[in-house]
C-alpha cells in the first residue's frame, strides 16, 4: 500500500520537474490523487506516464496563460492555454465562483484544455463556498449515437455537489455511458468477457468483448439500447459537449484529441484543444443558508431510509461509495497494480526521481 | 383527426369557462396542444379533464398571484400560487430569460406549483430570444432508486434546447427513467406485456407487468439495473429533485403530490405543492451570435453524418421527431383515442360548451 501523501508528493515531483510552477504542480497532484482516494483509479496515477508522455510530444504548455477572453456579469469563456486539464480546469471553476458571488451564479465554458482528471474534483471546490458545484467535459469520441455504428461522442461526465448540514454533501459525479473506458480496459485485460448492454461491434450488434473498442466497436450511451432508452444517453452525453465545446470554441464529438501520447490529435480540427463546462451557484441564492443545508440533510435523511430490495446491498445517497472508499484509503493507503508502479518507476527514472514500490 | 387550431380553441374555452384569466387560458391551451402536435399525446388532451377535475376539487387556484419571494441578479424563486403548472412555469421562464439579458445567464426554481406538461415547451421559449433554455420538474413518485422498493422519484424530465443557424434548434426533451408512466399505461389498457428492464415489481425483482405499479412495483430509473448504471439515473433523477424542491421549497421526491383528482396530497408535506427548475443562458454569453449558431450547424451536420448501423434508422439529433410529428400534425390534425374524446365531451357538457367527435 501507498500512502495518500506519498503518492501525493511523488506526482508533486514529476510534475515540477517538467517544469510546472509550485502551484500548477500541486493542483495536478491533487486531483490526480484525490481520484485514487476516491476509488477511481482509471483517473488516477494510472495518467501519470500518460500526462508526461503527453508533454514530452509537445503537446502540454506547462507554462500557461490562461486567460478569459469572453465574460459578462456571470459567465466566462476561458482560454486553458493548452495546460495539463486540472490547471485550466481549477482556474475555471474559481471564475465561475467569482462570478457566482457577484450575480448569484456563475458559468464557464473552457476551450484549449485537456484531460482533467475527475469532474467530482472540480464540482466539490464550491462547497466550502456555501455553493453547488457543476462540471462536466468533453472527452476523445468512443460512444455511438443511438442508431449509429460512428464513435461521435466520448463518456462526457457529469459532476453535481450539494451541500448538506449535518450529513456529507452530496457529490453526484458519473459518465454518460454504462461502463467506463476504464473498467473494459481492465477486463480486457483479464481476458474475461463482459454482459451485453455496454458494447458494440463494428457493424453495430451486441458484443460482450472487452476489446470490441480497438475492433471499430462503440461504447452505447447510458440506457444501452433504444429500447431502453439510450436516445436519453445520446442526449445527455451531446449537451455535455455542446456545452464543453460549441460555447467555448474546444473541438467537439469526433474532432476532439485524443488524451493519450500514442494517437495524435485528428487533422482536422473544428477548435481548440478539449472544452469543459463549470457552473457554481450560491445556495444563498435559493433560501437563507442554513434553511437550505438543513433542507438537504431532510433529503439525505429521507432517501437514506428508502426501503431495501431482499438480497440488495443498502441504498445509497450519491457520494456514499467515493467519500466510504476516501476514509479507507486514508487511513490504510491505496493499492497500485503492477503495471502503474512499473510506469511510475519509468518516469521516476527518466527524470532523475525515485518511486518505492510497495 | 382534429385540426391542431380546434383543439386549442375548445381548450382555451374550457379554462376560460373555470373562470382563468384569458392570457393563462391561451397559456395551458397552447403547452397541452403542443404536446398533441409534438407526438407526446401523454401530455396533451388526456390531461384536460384530470386538470378540469383538480380545479373542482379546490386544487387549483385559478386566480393566482404569482411572485418572485427570493432574488438575486441572476436567479429567482418563484411562488406559483397553487396556479396550474403551465401558468406558474411560463412566468417563471420568461423570468429566467429577463435575468439572463441583464447578466448572461438567469435560473428559477419554482415553488407551489403543479403538473406543467412538456418540459419542452419552457425550454423553447428561449430561442427566440437567442438563448439556450433550460427546464426541469418533480413530479409524483413512481421510481425506486436503485437497490430499492420504495417510490422516492418522479419521472423527472429535463429539457434544452439550443439554437441553430441553417438547421433547425437542438431540442432534448426526456424523463429520467427508461419508460414514461403513459406508455405503461397503454400497454396496461391492451392487456400487453412489457419487455424486462422498464420496472420492478413489488419486491425489486424485475418484471414484465405494465400493471406493476399498482401492484407496489416501481419504474426503474435511466439504464434499468445497477450493473446497467441504473444509479446514475437515480443521480439525475435526484438532480433534478433537489434542483426544483430544495431550491424553492417545494415538496420533494416521495412527498410531491400526485397530480391527478382521484389521488389525495400525502397527508406530510415537506414544502408547497410540486417544484420545477429553469434556465436561460444568452449564446452571445458564449460566442458572438452568428458564429455560435453556425457551430451549431456544424455540430448538428456532423452528427447527421454518422454512420448508420445496418437495417436501424437514420441517426437522429435531437428534437428530430418531435419536429417531424410536428409537421404531420399541424397539416393533417391529431388522432385522439376513443376515451379522450369521450372525457372532453364530459367537461364539454359540464360546461355548456360542446366538443366535437372526429
Amino acid at each position: 500500500m501507498h500512502p495518500v501523501d506519498y503518492l501525493k508528493d511523488f506526482t508533486f515531483k514529476v510534475f515540477r520537474k517538467t517544469g510546472c510552477s509550485e502551484a500548477d504542480a500541486a493542483t495536478i497532484s491533487e486531483v490526480l490523487v484525490a481520484a485514487e482516494t476516491r476509488g477511481i483509479a482509471s483517473h488516477g496515477m494510472i495518467r501519470v506516464k500518460d500526462y508526461y508522455q503527453m508533454w514530452q510530444k509537445g503537446r502540454i504548455n506547462i507554462r500557461p496563460s490562461i486567460t478569459v477572453v469572453r465574460e459578462t456579469p456571470g459567465t466566462a469563456v476561458v482560454d486553458g492555454d493548452a495546460s495539463f486539464g486540472m490547471v485550466a480546469a481549477k482556474r475555471s471553476m474559481e471564475t465561475a465562483i467569482e462570478k457566482a458571488r457577484q450575480v448569484g451564479t456563475g458559468w464557464v465554458s473552457t476551450q484549449n484544455s485537456s484531460h482533467f482528471g475527475i469532474a467530482g474534483y472540480y464540482s466539490m471546490m464550491a462547497l466550502e463556498h456555501d455553493m453547488i458545484g457543476v462540471a462536466m467535459t468533453n472527452a476523445n469520441p468512443l460512444v455511438a449515437p443511438t442508431y449509429s455504428i460512428s464513435r461521435m461522442l466520448g463518456t462526457n461526465p457529469i459532476a453535481i455537489a450539494i451541500p448538506a448540514h449535518r450529513h456529507p454533501d452530496f457529490v453526484a459525479d458519473f459518465a454518460t455511458t454504462p461502463i467506463a473506458r476504464g473498467k473494459l480496459a481492465i477486463k480486457g485485460k483479464k481476458g474475461e468477457s463482459i454482459e451485453e448492454g455496454f458494447v458494440q461491434d463494428a457493424r453495430g450488434s451486441a458484443s460482450t468483448d472487452p476489446d470490441v473498442i480497438r475492433k471499430g466497436g462503440a461504447i452505447l450511451p447510458l440506457g444501452g439500447d433504444r429500447l431502453h432508452g439510450s436516445h436519453k444517453g445520446y442526449c445527455l452525453s451531446a449537451i455535455v459537449d455542446i456545452f464543453s465545446s460549441v460555447f467555448s470554441g474546444a473541438n467537439f464529438g469526433p474532432f476532439v484529441p485524443p488524451q493519450v501520447p500514442y494517437l495524435d490529435p485528428p487533422s482536422h480540427q473544428t477548435g481548440k484543444g478539449l472544452g469543459h463546462f463549470f457552473g457554481a451557484m450560491r445556495i444563498d441564492a435559493w433560501q437563507e443558508k442554513e434553511e437550505f443545508k438543513k433542507r438537504m440533510d431532510q433529503w439525505i435523511d429521507t432517501f437514506r431510509k428508502s426501503e431495501n430490495a431482499p438480497d440488495q446491498p443498502r441504498v445509497m445517497v450519491p457520494g456514499d461509495p467515493e467519500r466510504e472508499m476516501e476514509k479507507k484509503t486514508r487511513k490504510e493507503g491505496v493499492q497500485l497494480i503492477g503495471t502503474v508502479q512499473n510506469d511510475l518507476e519509468e518516469v521516476a527514472r527518466d527524470l532523475g526521481l525515485t518511486f518505492e514500490r510497495d
